[in-house]
């Protein structure tokens, strides 16, 4: 018996309760202890101070707020979650209001298994989210009328940027304009044009309803942008003005709302191209703005010219059908310098939804509700009119447009009143769109609003559609099973279930990913995301009706400008690639404004993940990269010289610190200053901001510009491959140069580059997650976390160096935040890839660390603070025996083309099949350290990639194709 | 191409949207035409009134309000939700506040892996909760200090009520007379009464703080139950009383706060034979009075005769330990007449957070959440003290009693005005309990209610504990690993999940459990339970601050006695076992009230649930068996012969309908007005109210009284074994006898009998649930689910009836909305028992039907409305294969001892080894119509319950012993 409590204690606390950083951060004190024993030193400051070069070291302690506790930060939340105002949102363009059903809010948005995911590049483990993004492509494919469909991309605005570029790349006709209808969404026109610039193309708009300007040839339009239905509400035949641009070679991109195609001949059938739009009001809360997923369908011939993510279908090892990223060579980070585009996160999470929103509502269900939405337009524009209000178009399918000479703002503000946001569109007009949550009710709200009244159960009698007797849809659509089995709730559970028990997410296991950071993503960060307060804002609601929205995108502004040492944040950019496409757009007007429009060009190490040299490419900027040297690091010698032969041309340097190499390069600081002597801005990519927070700000240490991903260092989670957020902060001279927005100044500077997302604050809705993450650790957690982080990839890189060896290492000896551990000769004396053990890891029950990159050939480690000591020394052992594995086959005890390790991933059909391998089904399926009862079993076995890239399938197969 | 749209429409409707019916109802209406045919009826209509008899059916509509859609049914949750106040709970009396950590609350509480999971009945596909389940038990057990906890009681009255039965029945002392301490929880005091007065036991109250009156013996005390800490705050030491009470053989409960027994010697180490107490401030929401998890622990040696359910330890079929219900031949329904105790439903779901919450914290984390629990009363005395006021003792764990002379009401309202609900003691006592969300401020905000003021945290610097010295805890607990390995939120989401994934629900597949209708549990219906306005009320907050509680009772109440035809419902009675009793005990007041105390034979035909009988023990009722026919039906003849036999003495026939034989029984009106002409009273089991609502109404077709299952018919999810909620509706005659409680004048009549729950409205917390379902449902939907129920049941049995005989059937060779399927004779034939079917489903991917209940040697199946076609098939499959499979075993094709169905289930780990049964892995395991990928495996294989119950281990064994 341990006697521990004793009488009579005083002041021993009515203090705050135990700190969420104990949660959050994986090894407790004494497992830090014996890690730090492993590495070799006394103590988390000791282990940094060696670790981390002095010459960057933050001096002083982050001045955040104290860390509360998860019940306080809670209440801030609901705080301020009620000092948003939730209106019904009919203010329209492009976003709508929606209702989530309940089984997918809770069972999707609401379960780690799907948030917790990684992006599917591992496909064996993925199987049930790759088959929830194909059904998104099927949807999007069905609907638009389009063959192919990809997995999502970033939203509306960015997909319409993206078909611009890619009309440039395919399009026959030379010329530098892209002309855009004039009732394209406002905020469409202002990405387009923000992307078009540097990229020397001239956005210009037109009303293109009745056909194409006569002198469309001499202008120059490579492409063409019609928006169906318009913002304003108007349905009008695409027909003359896709014929017209198809005689002048030019392609045509439809933006095209998918509740409309339930009814509305689809764009593909129009003749267009390219259908683009967003997926939100398939399920999506408008979250102020995002995240939503928005879409992409192309005709056949474009396919292989898709940006972002498509899922196809392949074959497994034992000819099995089985879902798969296709064309994977198309992304960025393989492109480099040559990529079309800088697209990586899609927005899986949201795509998901949008696509079991389909499944729950099924092709009938999905007409019914946009013929529900339908009605209510009509009977409202029918009651204006009959109150003697002048709509002002005939043809309409959800959006309805009245002129009100002089009173349009009385009448909006009449309409707030009410409770309903409506479209101030000018001084003169009102915009109402309705949704699938418009009721009776707020026809009679609007209409009192205007002055009249009505009765819509009477006017809904008498008022016929409103939709274009020419342009009604005639095909069936979403004829696949999967839209049509699921339509219980009982059902759809089941199908949510089984997807997700196909997949392998944080949720079972360590996800460790170099570079990625798949920390916690805590419950209470998460929370939020789905009150009502948070989730129902229109993006573009008046910013008094968005008050705890707008304090807290402030708070988490500030703090994270305080973390980094930057002046300024802004959190517009919903991916990481458009923070750097942000920062770099920065840089370059900072040039331009100071006279020097010759500075474009960006050096990129070779060890820079691609999307850095794609978002340069996107930016305007010229790439030269720069050589690594034999221990990892920039070559310091190669720098100086591309510095001195683009001295007068240099624009920026973009660098990952810690390195991609995840080392503490101890030169940053010389290379930050080399940069600057020569009028050059610094870059630092804020990926591995994990190894940093607390530690050191790349804003004091030398660079002018990062973008970080709150999807990594911050805790939002990765969904399966999105969402991401990626906010970009600068320094006070770039300042003016961050990003705005037309439609809510509040968003970014005036002087500033345009908007990169169709959002003001990109992906708002999820912000919350990040504001909790840091008012949860407060400074002193934030730097212990970045502290077990460090000691978790060097406890590991300890552990596994003597069976792997670890490529590169920094100062002491000591990596930063990952390791990576080189395989290449492995592979070359056994013939064992990194594939080969990344497949086999899935059998240990764990998702692969990051292959190949940013060497070939090697496997990046990156534990992050979560993963407390059993899970870190579980791995470490599954790769201890891995190795094992890899000597029996080196000692030719077992065939180099029969043994666990290229047989992996191996299946539990497999195992029950017949057995001749020379290893038995016990050391296929449990080695050691797999408890049969908690295995993990993969659905499928080894994918073969090339045959679905060479034949490609990306959208729903026919269920036989998966009998037996 | 199908033209399936055409222009011009008008009034095609604004209405609300497509109704929840259709996703609630699995088979649509061409799956219903299917089975229609197959039963070989025209329509829905026509099928029942073919199943139902005639003179039984309502012929009208049910009053219900109409049907809305789930945005809306949501909406107006909210806005009863908002008028809810959720001041701070300082009441106290053993409800606290508490912290649900998002992790427990988000995995648990809203995964519906846990919440629609069944009563661990099927061990096997149950691990996951028994493991949870354990730890719950060892928690009780360890914090309590004696050896055997039980796996949760209903609450903790309850729990007191079984103690005085359990010391009664193991006690030396004779006496009829219940000695409880006078500072026990007011609401335990009037539960024990309630359950005293019926089986002739007196509850007297006493101080028995420094011992037991000199004259205990000669009063004829059998038992003694003290508080501790007491009602008012008092921390007295126990031991002059345990041993006085030992002394005369008398038994000694302790009913123990959990959390001060993290800092106080626990019961059993002073010598208490029995603890009782709630788990609710173990995580689990207030929710206005529950569900919460009640809990019993006893000495060793009566471990067999705690009453509920006993998870232990025992081994499956290859010799690995594994989880079970232990001692189930000591439940009602097997022991039914000379039952002890009519528990039934536990609260596995509670006790599941509970037990977690501890894994959670762990031993240090309770003890600094007990530790500032502490010291903010400590803190919070002193202030008074201070401030002039006197506080009443000098030891005290949470709360604080300052007496006021004349002033506790002002004070309490102050208190109010501040947020904060403090007890109002009586006029010149203000009792405030802290807890774990008690911060200081609030502290502040109570001596300003006092009129004084304080520092906290310089008075926390001055004051010393207040505990006493010599009743402090010296020994270690909860030092089970499971109490020390998940402490990071990363460990422990996995954790959950890792015990989910062992296990069975809805979410996976059909349940086809026979009585128990395992149906769809709506997350639209399952939303509000975690809103803060529902979870947060304590149960005694004044009424004022729950008016949408209050509404939503009301509103549930009424609408519920529309559905069954009676008068008034009483929502108090938290399991249907409580729900029996109250009907029984108003049966019994009515005839005392009339003048016939008498009357007190109850007849129950010999096929009914045990509970029943259980049930009329505890309402000191004399049970008296009425035999079931050839057919299934009561047998007339043996039924008239009893009434005429006992017909002075009759009090009341208990009977189900339609009958547990899944049967209409025509005669039910000739057997009510039997009863009635005999002067008794008719008592309808509402466990089967599933194929009755909207087709006919006990209350209108002769019954007097039921209770109903809201856990089964009206959507309440099971929870894993709990929580379930069992009104008591009855007719106007009765409703003076419904249940009351002594803090809440508004739960119930003045003249009622007594609560027969702790709080007011029981588990008003998941009362949104039911609400919700009829909301959403309206009467035609709920008619229509009762006719697909009653569909799907003969479905099934026209589809087995060629490979199964169907035991029982009613009007039209139909059975009702389940059906017996009889395997005596292939038992006798073949040895394969109706336990080897049951377990061989688990390998195709079932959860078993009932398995010998009402008649041994049979299955009892039960659909529901929420399966859709495709399940019922793929169950009909299932069952119709094993049939072949016995088939084989019977043609000798395989032997007795060694086949697919006495092996089974098959687990994964058996797979992987050596295999030497006639039967391949594949047919083990991958039988026709199981997908590989999409397998289910159980992580046991057989378990021996026989062992289990020789040898009990009934807390965590150490980990050791699952080494394999």
């Amino acid at each position: 018996m341990t006697v521990r409590r004793t009488p009579h204690t005083t002041g021993t606390g009515t203090g705050p309760p135990a700190a969420f950083a104990s949660r959050h951060i994986g090894p407790d004190a004494a497992d830090q202890a014996k890690m730090l024993a492993q590495v070799g030193y006394g103590s988390l400051d000791e282990l940094t101070d060696a670790a981390v070069p002095a010459a960057i070291r933050a001096t002083e302690a982050l001045r955040l707020p104290p860390a509360l506790g998860e019940p306080e930060v809670l209440a801030e939340l609901r705080a301020l979650a009620a000092r948003n105002q939730v209106l019904q949102p009919m203010i329209g363009l492009g976003y709508h209001g929606t209702f989530t059903p309940g089984v997918i809010l809770r069972n999707v948005l609401e379960n780690p298994s799907w948030y917790t995911a990684y992006t599917p590049y591992q496909p064996e483990i993925s199987q049930g989210r790759l088959e929830a993004l194909l059904n998104f492509q099927t949807v999007v494919a069905d609907l638009t009328g389009l063959p192919t469909a990809g997995a999502s991309l970033l939203d509306e605005a960015t997909a319409a940027a993206e078909a611009m570029t890619l009309s440039r790349r395919v399009g026959r006709a030379g010329g530098t304009v892209y002309l855009a209808d004039r009732d394209c969404l406002p905020q469409t026109l202002a990405v387009l044009r923000t992307r078009a610039e540097p990229l020397g193309i001239e956005v210009q708009t037109a009303d293109l309803s009745r056909g194409l300007p006569e002198d469309a040839a001499a202008r120059g339009v490579f492409g063409v942008l019609l928006q169906y239905p318009g913002a304003r509400g108007a349905v009008t035949d695409p027909r003359p003005a896709v014929e017209q641009a198809h005689a002048l070679g030019a392609v045509v991109t439809v933006a095209a709302d998918l509740l409309a195609l339930t009814l509305l001949t689809p764009p593909g059938q129009l003749g267009a191209d390219i259908a683009v739009g967003s997926s939100q009001r398939f399920g999506v809360p408008l979250g102020f703005g995002g995240p939503h997923a928005g879409f992409m369908a192309v005709r056949q011939e474009y396919t292989r010219s898709l940006p972002g993510r498509l899922v196809g279908v392949s074959y497994d090892a034992d000819g099995r059908p089985a879902y798969r990223l296709a064309l994977q060579t198309r992304e960025q980070h393989i492109r480099r310098e040559k990529a079309t585009s800088n697209i990586c996160t899609a927005q899986v999470l949201l795509a998901v939804m949008a696509g079991m929103y389909a499944v729950h509502h099924g092709p009938d269900g999905l007409e019914a509700i946009a013929r529900r939405t339908h009605r209510h337009a009509a009977v409202l524009a029918a009651g204006l009119r009959a109150g003697g209000v002048q709509v002002v178009h005939e043809a309409f399918f959800d959006t309805v447009t009245a002129r009100v000479p002089g009173r349009a703002a009385a009448i909006a503000a009449a309409a707030r009143e009410a409770g309903i946001n409506v479209r101030l569109t000018d001084a003169d007009h009102i915009g109402m769109s309705c949704d699938e949550t418009t009721r009776p009710e707020h026809l009679t709200a609007l209409w009192d609003a205007f002055g009249t009244a009505g009765d819509p159960a009477a006017l809904d009698a008498a008022t016929p559609d409103a939709l274009p007797a020419g342009l009604l849809r005639q095909d069936d659509y979403l004829t696949h099973p999967v839209f049509h089995r699921h339509r219980s709730e009982t059902a759809m559970l089941r199908y949510l279930r089984r997807l997700a028990d196909r997949d392998y997410a944080l949720d079972r296991g360590m996800i460790p990913l170099g570079s990625c950071t798949m920390k916690l993503n805590a419950t209470t960060e998460m929370e939020p995301v789905t009150w009502p307060e948070f989730g129902g804002l229109h993006p573009f609601a008046p910013a008094g009706q968005a008050e705890g929205y707008l304090e807290l995108i402030g708070e988490l502004a500030e703090r994270l400008a305080e973390i980094t040492g930057y002046h300024t944040v802004s959190l517009q950019p919903n991916a990481g690639s458009q923070g750097e496409f942000a920062g770099l757009l920065a840089v370059r007007a900072y040039h331009r404004a100071a006279g020097r429009p010759e500075r474009t060009v960006c050096l990129i190490p070779s060890s820079a993940h691609g999307t850095n040299a794609a978002s340069a490419v996107m930016a305007g900027m010229k790439v030269v990269v720069v050589a690594t040297g034999r221990n990892g690091d920039v070559d310091l010698a190669d720098l100086h010289a591309k510095i001195e032969r683009h001295r007068d041309e240099l624009a920026v340097l973009m660098v990952t610190y810690p390195s991609t190499h995840g080392v503490f390069e101890e030169h940053i600081g010389d290379v930050c200053a080399a940069v600057h002597d020569a009028g050059g801005q610094v870059y630092v990519d804020g990926a591995n901001l994990n190894a940093l927070v607390g530690l050191a700000r790349p804003g004091r240490f030398g660079a002018d510009v990062s973008h970080l991903n709150l999807h990594k260092t911050f805790c939002i989670p990765h969904g399966g491959g999105g969402p991401g957020v990626g906010p970009v902060a600068v320094r006070e001279h770039l300042a003016p140069y961050l990003p705005g927005h037309p439609l809510q100044s509040a968003a970014g500077p005036e002087t500033g580059v345009g908007p990169v997302s169709a959002a003001p604050w990109g992906s708002a809705g999820i912000l919350p997650i990040s504001w909790a993450y840091l008012r949860l650790m407060g400074a002193e957690g934030l730097r212990r976390a970045t502290q077990v982080a460090v000691l978790g990839a060097n406890y590991i890189a300890r552990r596994l160096e003597p069976h792997y060896p670890v490529l590169y290492t920094g100062p002491g000896g000591l990596v930063a935040h990952e390791c990576i551990i080189d395989l290449r000769r492995i592979t070359k004396e056994t013939g064992i890839t990194v594939e080969d053990v990344a497949k086999r890891l899935i059998d240990y029950g764990f998702h692969a660390p990051t292959m190949s990159f940013p060497v070939a050939g090697t496997l990046m480690i990156e534990p992050t603070e979560s993963e407390d000591l059993a899970e870190l020394d579980r791995f470490c052992a599954a790769m201890i025996a891995i190795r094992a594995e890899i000597d029996r086959v080196a000692a030719g005890e077992w065939p180099a083309g029969d043994n666990p390790l290229c047989n992996a991933p191996h299946t539990a059909a497999l195992l029950a099949g017949d057995w001749d391998h020379p290893y038995s089904r016990q050391e296929a399926v449990f080695p050691p350290g797999v408890a049969p009862e908690d295995k993990y079993w993969p659905p499928v076995r080894r994918i073969d990639g090339a045959y679905g890239d060479r034949n490609l399938v990306c959208s729903c197969p026919p269920p036989e194709d998966f009998q037996g």
